[in-house]
């Protein structure tokens, strides 16, 4: 393949990466990138934001449930809407491009409209969701999930690290507690959702291709688990009486490695605490997470399955006690046939690639929760450092970013168009 | 055994066991108990100590480092002083005897001295260490090598969890950073050093016995470990491209195990720390403890070697860097015979068991510090609930405690008089 991306296509992609860079520096930690739901960072991110959309000719608002949205008018009053987005929150010590890139590809696009004075038969509608990461509550893609009108009030109570409720850091923020699920979309008025996300991956990386379609998204569960023993004294308990926490936590994110390749699926543990924490007392008890992830929701369950024996024997054998708790559900989606293919065919018009490589997403995005209230396409754009995301070496090219404004200006036409 | 303790005694246990859960109620942790060097719950609890110490007939004061002392003149102003002590501060959510049950057995035995207004050759002197378990610096038995004459100024720099150093919180405690070292006494003006302890294992409870004799205590040493790989998606990288730092530091922690029961030593992973900390973030860095005792100095490094070899294949395979760094190091030592008689005859005393258990102790006392300025011996008294310690369960009787008093007063007789 031999992509090459026009001048204005490299200026445009110029102005979306200086763009995340803005956005790196509005961070709650030193050295790093962390902005999640909610925070003083948010805040900031979205008034920035706010001034772009304004730039690329829209009506800049923040909705119920805060995230950041921009309008720009169809043709006619009574079009439908094309939504447009990604997200604006990260992981801790995240990358700059994982969610907001999306966001800031929408934006140049709409600008592009907006310089040549188009109006399309679609009004379009840019939306930076506040919360798909869930790092600071724990549930995942909060923001989406109230535009797709299945927002819970039961998430109200959750908390965050510190203590503090959903609810009243939603108070906090500004937003009313009790009016967040009225950020819902009428299903009716909408015309579909796209939305641009790096692979998060090395697939396109290992295939030397800038651009892939996506087929869908892998169901994903996350729990909390935990395991309970009893602390003691590092040196006074016998190896032989000890009831250690750890080493039943430790044998089970072995287990899952083990689990994940045997069945083809990807299972993580990313979090781990030990109870009471000293270097001189036995872990009395340990709490770690378990994120699954497989291309059907039945394969996903297997796995679980085969984790939770694997852990169950641990504890028993160890005199432990094993408790799970599901945290979080994704059902595994599909794109929409339809708009894959304006996507498709927007990647081979800028790329000349015949067949672009579709891609079967293991990362959640917010267009799985999107999924309940409209059909989703996503363009995937390539990583470089092996793919790797949810950390400070996350990159893009310049030439790749250009080339997917360019495939999915011509996706947002397709679609607007027909 | 059908020992059988007075009335006297078990009235002194009692009084002694009630002021074990006066200082339990000094915590900074709620609902249970955690009581740390310089903290506002040192200062509270040398208060309350003080007014025991003063009790019993004793001068009452506070000591460079911050120990809590009391101080009983022998019969002539040139006698030297015999040392009764252990210490005062406590690992997060602990029990409420390790340390402190010392504490308040010295003191009930001066106490009975006083009452019978009987003076002896030595004069004793009783310490209330500040500093044993390391809890908030990382470093133990702070309190007694500073009375040892150990004391180091490079500790100063040490820093707690919250990023105080030593220093600054010498000085906020109202003690003077450069003058801690001044707290050292003189040898020469020493006869020795007893200790009483709670066994934090289960040996006496198997052996169905309520006190024992300590031999020696174990050589130990403490080890900062980190595994360092890269963290990223959990969903986006397969799992053959991970360099997954939580699976590395999982496998040492099972490794310990295994290397502790095949050489016959004890190993503890007790801290356990995963970043970026996210369900849905492979872990890019581990940082963890290691604790390895032994009868031997030789074969905790022998086992220490071993581990140190597993970890180091584990994170080649996995593509994680390992670092190792030695926090603390404790020699080996022994009780002294002479000492060690005067324990072992009040025992017989007190149980009629003409053959007491002697015990090495797995666990570091402030009478390892103490060694290096004078000989020790230390009497045990058994726990229950398995022998469990460093946790709320550990528990004592009321009867043992009053076997305790009794069998330490005679040793102290017996030392003090020869």
């Amino acid at each position: 393949m031999r992509a090459r991306a026009s001048a204005g296509a490299l200026a445009d992609a110029n102005e979306v990466l200086r763009r995340c860079d803005v956005l790196a520096g509005i961070s709650a930690m030193e050295g790093g990138i962390e902005r999640t739901y909610l925070s003083p960072e948010h805040a900031a991110a979205n008034a920035q934001v706010a001034q772009w959309v304004e730039a690329a000719g829209m009506r800049a608002w923040q909705d119920l449930a805060g995230n950041a949205r921009g309008s720009y008018a169809g043709a006619t009053p009574e079009a439908k809407t094309l939504l447009l987005g990604s997200h604006l929150d990260t992981v801790p010590n995240a990358g700059r491009y994982d969610g907001i890139l999306g966001v800031m590809i929408a934006i140049a696009v709409v600008g592009r409209l907006q310089e040549r004075g188009e109006r399309l038969p679609v009004a379009l509608e840019v939306l930076g969701f506040a919360d798909e990461e869930g790092t600071r509550f724990g549930r995942t893609l909060l923001g989406s999930c109230a535009v797709a009108g299945t927002w819970e009030t039961a998430w109200l109570d959750l908390r965050d690290g510190a203590g503090v409720s959903l609810r009243d850091a939603l108070a906090a923020f500004g937003l009313d507690p009790d009016a967040v699920g009225d950020a819902a979309l009428d299903p009716e008025a909408v015309r579909g959702y796209l939305e641009v996300h790096i692979e998060q991956g090395p697939l396109l990386l290992d295939a030397g291709r800038p651009l892939g379609v996506v087929s869908g998204i892998m169901g994903a569960k996350r729990f909390d688990l935990s395991m309970e023993g009893r602390a003691g004294h590092a040196g006074g308990v016998p190896m032989r009486h000890r009831r250690d926490a750890l080493l039943g936590a430790a044998e089970t994110a072995i287990a899952v490695e083990q689990v994940a390749l045997a069945e083809g699926v990807v299972g993580t543990v990313g979090e781990m605490r030990v109870l009471p924490g000293a270097a001189n007392v036995i872990p009395g008890r340990a709490e770690f997470s378990l994120d699954v992830r497989a291309a059907t929701d039945a394969q996903r369950d297997r796995a679980w399955e085969s984790i939770r024996a694997r852990a169950l024997d641990s504890a028993v054998s160890r005199r432990l006690t094993l408790v799970d708790t599901l945290r979080h559900v994704a059902r595994a989606t599909s794109s929409e046939r339809r708009l894959s293919e304006a996507v498709e065919q927007g990647i081979r018009a800028v790329t000349g690639d015949d067949a672009p490589l579709e891609l079967l997403s293991k990362a959640g995005h917010d267009a799985m929760a999107i999924a309940s209230l409209t059909p989703y396409a996503m363009l995937f754009v390539r990583c470089g450092n092996e793919g790797v995301s949810h950390h400070p070496d996350e990159s893009v090219t310049q030439e790749d970013v250009a080339l997917a404004i360019d495939a999915f200006e011509a996706a947002v036409l397709a679609v607007g168009r027909s």
